[in-house]
């Protein structure tokens, strides 16, 4: 088989990217390793950007987002017993973000990519990327005991922390850069209506805890945990009993609690591999790079390298310049270390460090009061939580 | 001798409060454990806030500094070979510093206090404050070979970090908080012209640079170096050249150069004690509170402290109220934490530390790149550098 772009790895960023390809005329093929039932079974974020949401626009996808995600125009910080609400909306002339699973996304996509006769290849075993470093690529995969060969112009490995992508590059060629937290995020799913119309970080003297949600009936709670629990440990009754604990008391008040269906322990890492192109491969979302999800940028920065792939992918055959291939490394990474430094500055603001001088705690205690006091702080916050422009 | 205020300590903490008691037909007297001399020998920092400014004016001190002294509308701050104006008029409303040697603010509150016929006690040994814990407290001290002691309405300890007020209150009643840096500033004072008309704030692979100055002929300059260096290894010729490295090439091009006629190596810290009031005495400035020299905030906070103070002392006398000297403690730690966490903060960005990771190292220039592109984030270094509201 022949095409023009192979992309591995069928989730948000592979997805969002075949669609807007296919938008531009541009053949591809969507490899993944396992099947779609699978992927759609993953539980991840769902904050986005309004530059996220217009892609979702671009790509034709956008229907069900704009009917039943929820717009929001700010959140709350609480710490120290209350809570402090930044006004996303006032502090960035009018920017908003909207809550919409990243699971209904690629559910989106993929009906999407249905639709419009895409090729997606799933259940795809063995794939591997080749000839990246010459002009004549090819990506071969197994299926069904046999061995297939893809011939393409480009490979975009759009298949996470854990994929073939980066780790087919020589280690030689790349450079990486990691911090591991040393706590974890244990969150549950439940059908309960959320505490608060808005999101909640909350700084409390026992951890993070986060009021996040997926609909106006589904809440995802999260609470800062050590890195070794084990979720057994977890009965509900003690998470909601933790969770209640780390909220200034109106909200603990309002918790509406319920079993949960979903629950798991998930570690904070932040990594940037660099560069994100190898000749003709490209890496894309976290491929590439890996935020903590306190700033809620993942899935968002996924976005906006599809955008300036798509991009420069787009040019390369409509206008036969590859001058937005040659910068797609380092437009996306410019834009990367900007979320990587914001997520690791919410990180540090927000959690408990089990081994923080006291010194170290009361610059954090002093980092919270001056910034929901401050218009410039809060205002430096909000243009980040909503997105810097691409 | 009996006394409404003994002030420990003739600093221009000491001196400004003296003064400003003084304005206020409040009786007090200062004591200094060594000469006038030896005091307007100290070399100190310059950069001035309104707020501090206005002080020299309440105390009627202000002639000279007007002026004498730079306004400052702005500062640079230069990294990867460029620099990039932060422009504090612009961000803040129309707001300045006001460079002004603290040897000269020392100076021109010593002339008043000696026009006002004020009493300071200087070369006074053995200083010790009593009592303060109950109705009736007194220093002693020694003179002459005779034991002195001063009976007074309250004690003000304006004798800085090493000074006896913050140690004779007993361990269990105080609490520390302190960082240490793992570097010094190796700093010199020569008689030619800056090479800047405002200050250059550098960070350089080689490390932290400071371009400043004391006034249009006289330039003070630093370089980030290991705590362990010793002055007689750095010539003046080494200096020059290490300062050149670290700045901007069109920076590097415009250092005059000359014989240095001050070089010391100073440690930096930062370190808060709480609470800063203790029955009847009162902590000011460096007694209570140090910071690294990174944000210019040192004499900027003791001025602050004299206000708080001062205000509390006048409301006791005049209107019968102590509802000023029981808000002193924490309302000088509100604003202290805020600027101890900001000179922290610009320490932590401005320099090379010895064991960093390279993951932090990217995250400092992530932030640095931040900053000078976010006009938010611009507003709120701007705001803090000119100083944050008493």
């Amino acid at each position: 088989m022949r095409t023009q772009i192979v992309i591995i790895g069928s989730g948000p960023s592979g997805l969002l990217l075949g669609q807007l390809l296919t938008g531009a005329g541009i053949d591809n093929v969507i490899l993944d390793r396992v099947g779609k039932d699978h992927i759609l079974n993953r539980v991840r974020a769902g904050v986005l950007e309004e530059g996220t949401a217009h892609l979702m626009d671009q790509a034709g996808a956008a229907g069900r987002m704009h009917a039943e995600g929820l717009p929001h125009d700010g959140f709350s910080l609480a710490f120290d017993g209350r809570d402090h609400r930044i006004d996303l909306h006032g502090l960035t002339k009018g920017k908003q973000v909207m809550i919409y699973g990243q699971t209904e996304i690629t559910r989106d996509l993929m009906e999407k990519r249905e639709m419009s006769d895409g090729i997606s290849i799933y259940e795809a075993t063995n794939v591997e990327p080749h000839g990246f470093d010459g002009s004549a690529p090819y990506v071969t995969y197994e299926k069904d005991g046999l061995t297939h060969r893809i011939d393409c112009d480009f490979i975009a490995g759009c298949d996470g922390f854990h994929g073939i992508s980066r780790r087919s590059v020589p280690e030689r060629a790349i450079r990486t850069f990691e911090k591991i937290y040393p706590f974890g995020w244990l969150g549950i799913l439940a059908d309960v209506s959320p505490v608060n119309h808005e999101l909640i970080y909350a700084n409390h003297p026992h951890g993070f805890a986060l009021c996040s949600m997926r609909s106006k009936t589904r809440s995802r709670y999260y609470v800062q945990c050590p890195l070794d629990d084990k979720i057994e440990a977890w009965s509900d009754d003690r998470f909601w009993d933790e969770l209640r604990r780390r909220l200034p008391v109106h909200h603990a008040e309002a918790v509406k609690t319920g079993p949960s269906f979903e629950k798991s322990i998930a570690p904070l890492r932040s990594f940037v591999a660099e560069p994100m192109r190898f000749g003709r491969l490209f890496l894309v979302g976290d491929a590439a790079h890996i935020v903590p999800p306190t700033g809620a940028k993942g899935l968002n920065l996924a976005a906006s390298d599809v955008h300036y792939l798509f991009t420069g992918l787009n040019e390369h055959y409509r206008e036969r310049s590859d001058a937005g291939i040659d910068a797609y490394s380092s437009r996306a990474l410019s834009r990367v270390w900007k979320a990587v430094r914001f997520s690791w500055w919410m990180t540090m603001m927000m959690h408990r460090f089990p081994d923080t001088s006291e010194f170290d705690q009361k610059i954090q205690e002093a980092e919270l009061d001056y910034l929901v006091h401050s218009r410039a702080a809060s205002t430096a916050l909000a243009e980040n939580y909503v997105g810097l422009p691409y």
